[in-house]
């Protein structure tokens, strides 16, 4: 019960989940056994149950620290200055996968919502937070007075929302040609024309 | 060998393709086997094994019947007498899920998108036909004058294909919010955006 204790039991928790992370990128869900999980990190099945007692509770804590560390990347971001729009893509760029981390993240969590469609609706709480932040994006151009007069708030939310996963999903399945630079050119092109061209540049 | 029995023989597969997409709606990819394929199409295992000899062979047939189908669609409206810019809505409409049956056909593509990335490469075809029909749609628009001038159609193409598949993710995933209604107007206020304002009102 002491507090190095604890913090070992965390980071054990830490490594398991990306054991699984690693599971599903190699064999898909279907392989995300809990024989699987605990091979991949070197503990045997009751180590494993130690930690997690069923396989849905170690898939959920797998993607809430997929979560988590994308959160930390966002808010590490917004705190930095920087010109809003440079912020703003720089913000995108850790939703749409364009490196080996965030594309398995990304693939984990496809796979995920999938395979927890036939289960239950746990996975909406994550959906939402990522519309939210798109909210909270359109909103700061508002307020700034970069956002064109004649939009609507809510549908470019829901806009910049279906962009941005969109994106994310052709990253996965076609990652040659939807490559970083590509992305950043869809993303840039797509602010300057929502935004108001004498600020915007 | 006589055409009715050639005819019946299709016919029979496209229903043992649409059992298939009954289980994966039902159960999810896992519970795609072919005994439960079987059942749910009221045949013997051995009777299935007639007309697909592996599991791949059926999950294939159904996903390309998925694309049949939705490619019929879209031939149909293609060939319809109406202004361009509705004609285009129209379109995209077959393509984000806005009714039960295109919501089957989404639900299955994710499904089956997912799994097979785990075991080979074949979905690629399917991918480059819908970012190929978005190239079609942004080139009609600039050859009929309608694209705005100083917009990169190469760019426009992909940023209206992510646009799509991102809105056809969130309707699956969060169809209460993203229904029919707010997929026109996200839809339509894109098109505005990049039309030239006098020709697309």
């Amino acid at each position: 019960m002491s507090m190095p204790k604890l913090v070992d039991h965390n980071k054990r928790k830490e490594q398991i989940a990306e054991a699984t992370w690693r599971v599903i990128l190699d064999k898909g869900m279907e392989g995300a056994t809990v024989r699987n999980i605990a091979k991949e990190a070197g503990l045997s099945l009751g180590s494993l149950r130690h930690y997690f007692s069923t396989q849905d509770e170690l898939l959920e804590f797998a993607m809430n620290l997929v979560e988590e560390r994308a959160t930390d990347r966002i808010n590490k971001i917004t705190t930095q200055d920087m010109p809003l729009k440079e912020k703003i893509l720089k913000i995108l760029l850790e939703i749409v996968p364009t490196n080996q981390e965030t594309m398995a993240e990304m693939e984990v969590w496809f796979a995920f919502t999938f395979h927890m469609r036939h289960r239950n609706n746990r996975l909406k709480d994550y959906d939402d937070k990522i519309f939210l932040g798109m909210k909270n994006i359109v909103n700061y151009l508002h307020e700034s007075c970069l956002l064109k007069e004649n939009l609507d708030k809510d549908t470019e939310a829901e806009r910049l929302y279906a962009l941005v996963d969109g994106l994310a999903l052709h990253a996965l399945l076609e990652p040659e040609r939807v490559n970083k630079q590509r992305v950043l050119t869809v993303l840039e092109s797509h602010l300057d024309l929502i935004c108001t061209e004498e600020q915007s540049k």
